[in-house]
């Protein structure tokens, strides 16, 4: 961490240091793997009938990938809770076999320490994953889980991401008593998210400049990806002033292909998985409708016609895959913020804790 | 129903024709009410832990105001289920207590299709509503419920989204055996609906004219209205080839708030219900920020600072508010595509039934 006073650093400075921090950042969570163990062991004893996961913006975009982690790593049906039904309607569900996620970096979103708050009392085993373990977040909560990515000044969250995506994998392995092996994937991630960040500043700064009038975007994904696709937009949109909206490959084709040209860009993330076809099918109908199109993840070289490709390396277990994918996305928001004369440090409008409702 | 042949109509006069059926639409939709007892019996009775929706484009806007009429009429948790997770990924989750509800208006989408079958094959019960009662997902289903929308000729749906709102209301209703008190309500939403359709119309032509240059806008809802948001986001994007997001008024606060700018308008969905005030407050951040605001919604007065408004009549049941509110959003994409030259009927790249993954 930089000695430097915030306020002080050049634009951009913090955010790009925030994402090049991220493999140190995950390399702190994987020290806490024993509390992710004694979390997953009491989620098991549940028996839940369903795992709420609750968060807002980029934490929100994480919940996204918590759907799939539960799913595939331990046959739970995870969702992204309303945060509304509860807090704002007062609806009377029954929560008895429920556990709640809550994902805060600040741990001080108002609307997510009040759901928590009242899930706990109507019966639900309540977790807390937060950067801040001594916040009104966690108070709620039964269990804390440290998200450890260290303090983030950038208002727009990387490495916070990061780790709730990798804290997420972590605890949903954990309730199958598979959290070993998922902490050594991780564990083989840590270099591997190393050596791609160089490659990936170096290629998306190239295509930064190529994007500086870009105004509208869509970014796709499928399956695990999506949450990568969420993360990528909100970056895109918050940093760069782009309207940046992510969607389903499938959704791309129901409707808003139709929006796309020339200058609408398709953002197309691609993974060795088994989404990839449905991925390639989008992007072949992006393509078509005349749209540019930018291939990143594991299997951007399987996109036929992106006219940019920014491939990363294959992940050591392919749910991993998304840590790897929202580099991309964030080094080309640092860039593109850059290529346009933004702050991407501190986007007008925002302030790193929303208190807002 | 008009007995000229597809392809000849002048441009967007099919979309405005089944916007002014919805009325009529929403009245045969009520012919059912017995089925809609039938099966808000049967799901009762399986006492379900979940309720899993499920739908692509307007079907999937549908299914998030699914999730609170479930959760307000029948206090039972409803979510939009992860299509992938079962079709690609062949996720193992326990389906045994889960009552899966698909929605396609063709009842062909694969994908919806194909998540039915393995459901039903699952254990779970499984509904299909469409407006073709002799598709695939009707064959794949355990229990047909006729969506009476009537033959949708323009690309964009319309009255098939007010019907499935309104069957998804009538549906959670009839699971709490509280039917006939939500037909009634949408009994007499019928002459209001008819009645706004008018008013609508010509202020939202004017409207147009000044939105004619615009590119990108966020559409935002919370709570109930955010379906609302959904819907009338997508109709922008396919029909106008506007940039337009949807958002929870809380998300926009939350990151995408640092795009907006004069030329880059918020749609805001203000309704006379909890959610209210966390709305209004987003606006006011909205209108900080530069942006030029429209405000639409029983509560379109309440919201300071808004260039235009656009009010609909207060709904009979407070739950009942989006069947008015997404009607402003249609017309207003109907006059905009007008405005622009484009043909809402039959957007670009587009067909009626969409049979990509």
């Amino acid at each position: 961490m930089s000695a430097q006073p915030h306020g002080t650093a050049a634009p951009g400075t913090l955010f790009l240091a925030e994402i090049h921090e991220q493999p140190a950042a995950l390399a702190r969570l994987l020290e806490h793997e024993d509390a992710f163990e004694a979390a997953g062991r009491l989620i098991a004893g549940r028996r839940p009938g369903v795992i709420r996961l609750v968060g807002h913006g980029s934490s929100d975009a994480a919940a996204s990938y918590g759907v799939y982690a539960f799913g595939l790593l331990a046959s739970r049906t995870a969702l992204r809770d309303s945060i509304s039904l509860s807090v704002y309607y007062d609806a009377h569900l029954d929560l008895a076999d429920s556990v709640v996620i809550a994902l805060s970096q600040s741990g001080m979103t108002p609307d997510v320490v009040e759901y928590a708050r009242r899930a706990r009392a109507d019966g639900a085993l309540t977790l807390a994953v937060t950067n801040a373990p001594a916040s009104d977040l966690a108070a709620a909560a039964d269990v804390v889980l440290p998200l450890s990515a260290g303090v983030e000044r950038a208002v727009a969250a990387s490495k916070t991401y990061l780790n709730q995506v990798a804290a997420l994998a972590l605890l949903a392995a954990c309730t199958d008593g598979r959290g070993s092996e998922l902490a050594d994937g991780l564990r083989q991630l840590v270099p591997l998210l190393d050596g791609a960040i160089g490659t990936l500043e170096h290629q998306t700064g190239r295509l930064a400049t190529a994007f500086a009038h870009v105004g509208r975007m869509f970014v796709i994904g499928r399956g695990v990806e999506f949450a990568t696709a969420r993360e990528i937009a909100l970056k895109l949109t918050e940093t760069c002033r782009v309207a940046a909206e992510p969607l389903t490959a499938t959704d791309l084709v129901h409707g808003p292909i139709a929006a796309v040209d020339p200058l609408f860009p398709v953002w197309t993330i691609a993974t060795h998985d088994e989404c990839l076809p449905a991925v390639q099918e989008a992007s072949a109908r992006a393509t078509n409708a005349g749209a540019v199109l930018v291939a990143s993840g594991s299997a951007a070289d399987e996109i036929a016609g992106a006219e940019y490709r920014l491939p990363v390396p294959l992940a050591p277990q392919p749910l991993l895959s998304p840590l790897l994918s929202v580099v991309t996305g964030q080094l080309f928001a640092a860039a593109l913020a850059r290529a346009k004369g933004l702050d991407a440090d501190r986007p007008e409008q925002l302030s790193k804790v929303t208190l807002a409702r």
